[in-house]
């Protein structure tokens, strides 16, 4: 059997270790502790840095195939394993618009894919003209951190020069964005295998609290099934056009007027597509394997009517499992996912996934799935 | 989090491995080797012998508490165990029931529970006798091991008393059986926690050839649903009288007449109830590890019209992930699940499990599972 290797040990390596078991697969992990989610929990893990060119090809070595649970490989890390033939799927070449956003907003604008406008800025001046040219001087405005950024840190909604001006003075490298008034956010999730084979999941809403995601809904609520197929059909056409293999999701505001503009993409299993493991026929951790390893992608049927993912965040105390009993008890449908993280105020230590029965109301689900959640992090002061 | 160990190294530990990183439980293994199928992806792995009061009171001393993947340790190491105060689940007197036979078929009539006519044999005589008492000198007989026997092995069908000379010259302590000209043969899931809650996954038809579960199709096509209902509420009477912590499979026999009888017991996550992986909200091995850790239990809802598995057998070519490519082409709805085991002709090595969607036909999907698992097996001079 081939040896995938992913370079991360966070919770993404510990529900791709999940799926690997069951495909026989063997899976290596490179965590930067023995202690971590994905380390946990698999047989065979390397202890290094992914920022060291040492430590990933040692770990490479062992593999017939490397990716990621996240995207902070260094691009000249990721150069020398191609060089050196190692296997890396998604490539350097797709990852660098993980890694660079303005690459990324300018090679989506050149596709003729909708993005919020924006331009590189490194002054205020370069600020206040963007807004200034975005539509009247109009505030707030989004700045981005071109090069890294995770959960929200890297993007700063700014409500005026002020604002901005503290952030250009950590004299980072930005983006500016214009601030999009969406009526709520979407994600397409798809595959690509080296290939050339797609598979697309349902397009899904995901509800995001202070730019960390809350709860998903699978698929999208009230969504035209023709505006559905036209965002699988794009995020398909991102995902060959910037070569990825693997999974490639798409973030996407829906404004007001029904458009749709890219908010961000992630080359990796992702929080927008946890509900797969129950809600689909194959899960996105099975999928990306699936693809890394060019083997024919799983069908992403439903597995239900829909499926409601709430995350579960961590709270003030720090006995998570001493409440499973409550949240079983109460809701023998709920699955939870623990992912063996310490509890941290805020920090995303799992998730809970309700699929809906046919004849359930989606409300009433995603009620559920809220209801489980905040129990199982109660303690924090964040009721959410 | 709580520590579970699971005696055995084989497939089902391996499965209930993936069933503790969703659920965040410790999974702790003790195998005979590190390379077993369970050992290969549990990070915590104890080699010993189950038939070793050290090994396993040494691997238990790690553990909250104690389950198994077979029914294969001594009944004093497991009394001895529960005398120094380890949580073994199921329990000494529940096990005692999948390791004797006789006791089984006593109590299992003492409670009223149908099983063929049965009784302990010591010589051709007796067998000769129970053949005549069973209905004329009707050959022929089922003879089988009071103690071990697995996948067949220990069970002898014998067609004339020189058949069962043979058998009676092992002397092994024997039980002779009416042989039971059934129509088909079903199964019962049911799990059980030591709180008492029960919860019975739908009835399953298995397809055996030569003592080997094959296929299970679930639910049992056309199985009348006051009599699914009466299968369940028996199986889960039965749990509760011989308290049973864990899943309790029942196999049975579908006579032509429409009558069910009892054949064999298991105490543990069972071939026929792998569809539940894919086919159920809540799979057997996270069922097992809920009830045995006094969690309240999961829903057995299906998650589809209806399920096919159809057990992988080695064939004679060893290179099973070859072959995954042209499955998953044909078919992408097929959930492949490699075990990590050496090939060899006729072991078990995996499964496939396929859900059916609304107007599927089940026939359609069981050709389907059949030639998926046929396929992988190529090689085999038994088409399968």
């Amino acid at each position: 059997m081939p040896v995938v290797g992913m370079v991360g040990g966070g919770q993404l390596a510990r529900m791709t270790a999940q799926a690997a078991i069951g495909l026989g697969a063997r899976f290596r992990v490179l965590a930067g502790t023995p202690s971590e989610s994905g380390a946990q929990v698999t047989r065979d893990v390397v202890v290094g840095s992914h920022l060291s060119l040492a430590d990933v090809s040692a770990f490479a070595a062992g593999c017939d195939v490397v990716t990621f649970d996240h995207e902070h490989v260094p691009g000249d890390v990721l150069t020398s394993l191609e060089s050196s033939g190692v296997l890396v799927r998604p490539g350097s070449g797709a990852l660098r618009y993980t890694q660079d956003k303005l690459a990324m907003r300018d090679r989506l604008t050149g596709l003729g894919v909708p993005c919020p406008r924006y331009a590189p800025v490194s002054s205020v001046a370069d600020v206040e003209a963007f807004a200034a040219a975005v539509g009247g001087d109009t505030w707030p405005v989004v700045l981005k951190a071109v090069s890294g950024g995770y959960d929200g840190k890297g993007v700063w909604v700014c409500s005026s020069a002020q604002d901005a001006a503290e952030v250009l003075g950590h004299g980072i490298a930005l983006l500016a964005e214009e601030f999009v008034p969406f009526r709520r956010e979407l994600a397409a999730l798809v595959a690509r295998s080296p290939s050339g084979q797609g598979a697309a999941y349902p397009v899904v809403q995901t509800v995001q609290v202070d730019g960390i995601c809350r709860e998903v809904i699978a698929p999208a609520p009230g969504l035209d099934p023709e505006v559905a197929s036209s965002v699988s059909a794009t995020a398909l056409r991102v995902a060959a056009a910037l070569g990825v293999t693997g999974l490639l999701a798409v973030e996407l505001f829906e404004t007001p007027a029904g458009g749709l503009l890219v908010n961000e993409l992630a080359m990796r299993p992702h929080n927008s597509g946890h509900w797969t493991i129950e809600g689909a026929r194959t899960s996105q951790f099975e999928q990306h394997l699936r693809a890394v390893l060019d083997l024919p992608l799983g069908s992403c049927s439903p597995a239900g009517a829909f499926a409601v993912m709430a995350n579960l965040l961590g709270g003030t105390d720090p006995d998570v499992y001493d409440r499973y009993i409550h949240v079983m008890a109460a809701d023998p449908a709920v699955k939870v996912h623990y992912y063996g993280k310490e509890v941290r105020l805020g920090r995303k230590i799992g998730h809970v996934t309700i699929v809906g029965e046919a004849g359930d109301d989606v409300e009433a689900v995603r009620d559920r799935a809220r209801r489980a959640a905040s129990y199982l992090r109660w303690g924090t002061e964040d009721g959410g």
